[in-house]
Order: structure tokens, then C-alpha cells, then sequence
């Protein structure tokens, strides 16, 4: 059966629009974040720049919607090993390294452009996703005795997001990683020894 | 000797600088960040506002200012409690105590304003002397054997400023601190071996 001509037209936006958010990428892994313009965005693509804002109104906009993309793909990842086979420590441990290294490659494109493209609506949403997704985990891992149950999971799963930020600094994931794991894994009671 | 009219004039105009500060954080304080407007502030201050206008062009100048001085504050306070005596870990467990304190009392005050306000000038300069004193603090406690001397000390202090900030989210500062000392004293072959 032959396709109707909406729905032609409408792949065809949904391609052209995937191709310039593919575009930015490779822009945006090749030179940062600050040298992406609307013609070496219709360049990288292989549109015309009139054709490119039929699409978007100016860089911003595809670098927000390129940046909605990532942070979906990587939730959804996220999602996929934290629901995977294997005991809730491995998993937890997974998601937590592949975290660390989101944060260190966000940090590479600029950090300060990821801070604004961070407060685009929808990103509190996806926050609150990514930190039920590891309280869930952290709870799960808890109950089979791998982490510490003596801090409530939320709290946990709070404290993994902010301190695996540091990934993004001199420190690099490996190290934070390692600090992170410590602190979840400690025996409450030794713990308190050393204070 | 009687002071120069010069230095009265300058003495006169950094009070009044100082009080409408002053107003500032009273008002932040009791309303939050977003109710501080030139007249209220004027108001608090005890001065028209035709005068806080000689002072400050708007809000955000006042607000600005006031931050900086709040930063620097707290700087000078965290660099006494370093330099004080006792041992470099009683003096590390103080700093980061005190600094999970402020993490949660800045994001009290609004965690977007602060984020606004902490993309200032001069404050890349304070978050860089503060990860000096805390580094050269590590070092010591870690050359005195109370601190892990696996993970250099300048990586655990860019891990304990970027974990300390979870002390604003709903964990609170008390759970943050223990979590990151735990990381932080660890013994390192132990930490291995739960990994």
C-alpha cells in the first residue's frame, strides 16, 4: 500500500530534522559548542541555510533540541542497564560509571553552555527521572546488603548525582567513580570509627 | 586631629554601602532572592531611594555585591578554621562541615539566583582559592595518615566541593558530610576489595 502523501512529507521533515540535530553533533564534538552557526549547521547537513530555517529559528534552538536528544538517548540507556540482567550492585556500579562519563564528556563541549542548555524546560523533568532511576537501584542493591541502608536511597542517589558532577573537573570519572563507590559501599559502622 | 572631609565623605558613603548590603541579606534571608526590590531595600536601609540610586543602578548590582561579600566572607572564615590549631583532620572535618552548611543554606536562597550570581566575575577566582585551601589541607591530613593518600589531594578536594553541594538537595548537610568523609578516610585496600 503506498504511503500517503502526509506521512511522506512528514518523514521526510523528521529526516532533514534528525540530520541537523546529527549535524550538530559533529560539530559540536569536533570544534565546542560556541563555533556551531546556522551555516556550517546547513553545511554539515547538506541543506541550503534558507531550508535550514524553515526548520529552526537560529542556533539556540537546534542546539537546545540537540541537547533534549542526548540527555533522552542517555536516560534511556541509563534505564536499559539499570533494567538489565545480573545483581543490583553490578548494575548500580554501571550506571554509575557510565554516568561518570557523561558528565566528563558534557564537560568537554563547554561547560558553561551545558549549564545553559541544563535549564531548558524539561530538564528539571529529566533530572527527576535520572534520580528515581538510581534510588530505585541504590534501594534494590540496599536490600541485597551491597550498599549501606543506614542513609535513605533517595538521599543516596542525590548524593551520587551531585558528586559524579566532579567527573567533569581535572579529576576525571575513573577517580570519582572509585570516591562515589567508597562512600556507598562503607559499613556504617566503620565508618563511624574513623569520624 | 580632626579627619579630612575627604575621608569623612568616603567613610560616610561605605557605611551606607555596607547598610544597603546589609538590607540585602535581611531581606534575602526573610523573602527570598526574587522579593528584593530597590524600594524595599531602600526602605530596610533607612534611606530614600533617590539615594540608593547614587549606590547601586539596580537589584542585581546590589545583589551582585552583596553575594561577593557574602563569598568572601565565607572564604576568610573557611581559611581561619584551616590555619587554626589542632590536627589537619579535625580542621578538614571543620572546613567541610562548614562548607556543606553554606551549600545548604545558599540553595535555601534559591538555587537558580545563586547559580545566576555565582557566574559573576571574581568568583571563578574564589572557587579557585577555595579548592587551594581545601587541597593543601588534604595534603596534610593525608601526609599525617587521616586522609587516603591513594587519590591525589588536589582530585578529592575538586570530588568533596562538587559532592558538598548535594548538602543543598533534600539530603541535608549532616547525611552529605558523612558520606563524603567516608570517601575521603576510607582505607583504600579495603575500598577495594567491596568493589
Amino acid at each position: 500500500m503506498p504511503k500517503l502523501w502526509t506521512d511522506t512529507v512528514a518523514t521526510h521533515r523528521e529526516e532533514v530534522r534528525q540530520a541537523v540535530l546529527d549535524a550538530a553533533g559533529e560539530l559540536v564534538a569536533r570544534d565546542g559548542l560556541w563555533a556551531v552557526s546556522m551555516s556550517r549547521l546547513a553545511e554539515a547537513a547538506g541543506i541550503g541555510r534558507a531550508t535550514l530555517y524553515k526548520y529552526f529559528a537560529d542556533v539556540e534552538e537546534v542546539l537546545t533540541a540537540w541537547h533534549a536528544r542526548q540527555v533522552s538517548a542517555h536516560l534511556t540507556d541509563l534505564a536499559t542497564m539499570a533494567a538489565g540482567a545480573g545483581d543490583a550492585s553490578a548494575r548500580l556500579r554501571a550506571v554509575v560509571e557510565r554516568y561518570a562519563h557523561i558528565c566528563a564528556q558534557r564537560s568537554r563541549h563547554g561547560g558553561d553552555v551545558a549549564a545553559a542548555l541544563h535549564r531548558g524546560p524539561g530538564i528539571a523533568d529529566q533530572h527527576r527521572q535520572l534520580q528515581d532511576l538510581l534510588t530505585d537501584l541504590i534501594q534494590e542493591a540496599a536490600s541485597a546488603g551491597t550498599v549501606r541502608a543506614d542513609v535513605p536511597a533517595e538521599q543516596l542517589a542525590g548524593f551520587c548525582l551531585a558528586a559524579l558532577t566532579a567527573a567533569g573537573t581535572a579529576s576525571g570519572p575513573d577517580v570519582v567513580v572509585e570516591l562515589v563507590w567508597t562512600a556507598l559501599t562503607a559499613d556504617p559502622a566503620s565508618a563511624a570509627d574513623s569520624a
